[in-house]
């Protein structure tokens, strides 16, 4: 049988960048369901006690995260701009996606919104920058900008927070099959190998 | 032309014995010169302000960690047995092969050091246990052991840190081609397909 993927990504997040661009299309090829998970990383990363990105924290882990996104995105073929600002705050993008992730043209926000942050070199905190973006994918901008900022819309990205933690969700991006947890974009094709085997992706032995 | 790989690997690391019971043959199948570079993790980490591991620190991180592992450790057909004590105390196994290293058969000792840690649940801090691995693969255990613990022994470790420090290295493995640093069993592939290219795996568009 095939099982769904949950894939759960944070806008300010580089590795979750290389999965949203591809995971719809792979998805599509083996027939495996998708459904897009907001993630906002800071709480976890608070939690830890860092108030930063690991990637500013620790220098020489970021000079080599973004040398590897430069490999990695020439490896797939996604373009690359290292934004002024890192990370972003994505607070806004990740309550204005909430709000119209049932929209069959959500996928085509999501990508754009990451194109903005890492292609473009975009400010995506910026409600004009993502008013540009609902408004070419084809959303009510003003009305999609004003609900994620209602209580409803702050509660509904909270309430991914705490599902997240729930599952045991540590860092993005993050895929989970059948309650299976897939960490980190280079796990991407092992969560798609495990949703379409019966038997964990052909990993017998490492079943519980 | 063919780089070199220089195999930064750490004895209590996990994903570091993914690497290291690979990484030779791996090598000689593509003509790829390799060297094995100890590390000790331990001086890094605490210059994070960590004095444990981070699988320890962030327990669903730890958790997620040994999931992963044992998943990775079925699709590449290794043993794996958690041990008891993570992460082990490496400073004696590292020091002892600092010492050996022009030996043709470090490699198989750094193998059944790791063999011991990971699929056997046996103390590499213990002489004793060394004694016994050192033995097994041909060295003469008493006068190893004696020279990892001599002031000289102790130094060569502490210049693999400084060396790793100026490479930019900050986690174990790692590997080294021609300047360019790769992160991570994952990346183990790609530092040999780099090894293997005049434009760096084909990452033009990557290259500085």
């Amino acid at each position: 049988m095939t099982h769904g993927v949950a894939f759960w990504f944070e806008f300010a997040s580089t590795y979750s960048y290389l999965s949203a661009m591809r995971i719809q299309a792979l998805c599509a090829e083996r027939n495996v369901p998708l459904t897009w998970q907001p993630l906002p990383l800071g709480p976890i990363f608070a939690a830890y006690g860092w108030r930063d990105s690991p990637f500013n924290l620790f220098p020489a882990k970021g000079a080599n995260m973004w040398r590897d996104m430069e490999r990695e995105c020439a490896r797939l073929d996604l373009p690359l701009q290292r934004p002024d600002v890192f990370p972003q705050n994505s607070m806004l993008a990740a309550r204005t996606i909430c709000g119209v992730i049932d929209d069959p043209r959500a996928p085509d926000l999501i990508r754009a919104i990451y194109s903005a942050n890492f292609a473009q070199n975009r400010n995506i905190s910026d409600p004009a920058v993502l008013g540009d973006l609902l408004t070419a994918t084809g959303f009510d901008a003003a009305s999609a900008l004003a609900a994620a900022q209602t209580p409803e819309g702050k509660a509904r990205l909270r309430a991914q927070s705490d599902t997240a933690a729930a599952l045991g969700i540590y860092g993005a991006p993050s895929f989970v099959v059948d309650g299976e947890l897939f960490w980190g974009n280079d796990r991407l094709e092992r969560a798609l190998d495990w949703a379409t085997s019966d038997t964990g992706g052909g990993h017998r032995a490492a079943e519980r």
